[in-house]
């Protein structure tokens, strides 16, 4: 086989991605590895959520298709290489976080062939609509995965940014929708957060 | 849904498993960011990968299943968590590197339920024989990757590393058997590399 002149086109343009999108090891996230080390960024952290698709799919509450929830979550967080990371905790930063993030799907998707760029927009799309059985799980995994990265560091970085109990039950309620069994244990989590002053209850602010 | 007993000890052991393999995100390579800012750690070089899957399949010699292919770089790594990267350019490394990663998947795979420790075992077999289809374009990516980022970072990882041509060419060669095109791909950057002073020829040693 012989690479033919638009088949070579198109390549370039896809390296020209693929170079691009290696910034996404450069977005540095709030949450911290378990080992406490370091904060995380967003591209090991999709390749984590990736692993846990594969790993946790049976406890999706209804059954969703695992190689699509894959794709979503390779592709979810890739607007974040012009957007940024937005912290769950950051109100002010979460209230232009749309926009911001609509004009990077625009660029980065734009870098792709046109129906590659289709494919990975209606990926990103479908998991920040959070209305199919697959993004809800997929949502699901992405609040389930910092949280025990954040318990199992010792709540550094919720002490840190001062975050409350009752902010991340708030955070951790879409949980429930993509999988009920994931959503009891994050209640463990906060529980056992809280009686172990990882985070604070608002009362006692 | 209730989570019954059976599935609760299912899933404290997969999210065992998700909890230990935060630890790949630790295991640095010698590649460096296209950025050059930093070296590569493995969890992040797998997510790359597997976006790479998606976007140059077409790529390939013969058609692909591109979703076990994700599958397969994702964990294609996950034995360095106890074996260590190994150096491609490094002979001593790499005379006990087999025996090393045997012991390792034993025991990290060992932590997921029977279907799921033989599904991983299965994935990282595949990848390593390089016997199939997906996996010959599997490895090839996970080749074209590291190559890709010492050129665009200038060669600061070979010119530490003393890395000749002649290296890289071998280093490359099963590039062909998963993809012509992408192996002619490298063979223009190994060229260019050698122009521009990135790469020595084995003559000027």
């Amino acid at each position: 086989m012989t690479t033919q002149p638009h088949s070579k086109i198109q390549l370039t343009h896809q390296l020209n991605f693929i170079l691009e999108i290696d910034k996404l090891k450069g977005v540095i996230r709030r949450n911290r590895l378990v080992s406490g080390e370091r904060e995380e960024n967003s591209a090991e952290h999709s390749w984590h959520l990736a692993i846990m698709a594969m790993v946790l799919a049976e406890h999706a509450n209804e059954p969703v298709d695992v190689s699509h929830v894959i794709r979503m979550v390779l592709v979810h967080d890739l607007v974040e290489i012009d957007a940024g990371d937005t912290y769950a905790y950051d109100a002010e930063a979460n209230s232009n976080k749309e926009e911001r993030e609509q004009a990077a799907a625009e660029r980065i998707f734009g870098l792709l062939p046109d129906d590659q760029r289709r494919a990975f927009r209606a990926l990103w799309d479908e998991f920040e609509a959070r209305e199919t059985t697959d993004a809800r799980f997929a949502n699901a995994i992405d609040r389930v995965l910092p949280l025990m990265q954040n318990y199992h560091s010792y709540g550094k970085s919720w002490r840190k940014h001062h975050v409350r109990a009752d902010q991340v039950r708030e955070r951790m309620a879409p949980v429930r929708d993509g999988s009920e069994s994931l959503w009891q244990y994050t209640e463990e989590l906060i529980e056992s957060g809280i009686e172990k002053g990882y985070l604070t209850n608002r009362d006692s602010v």
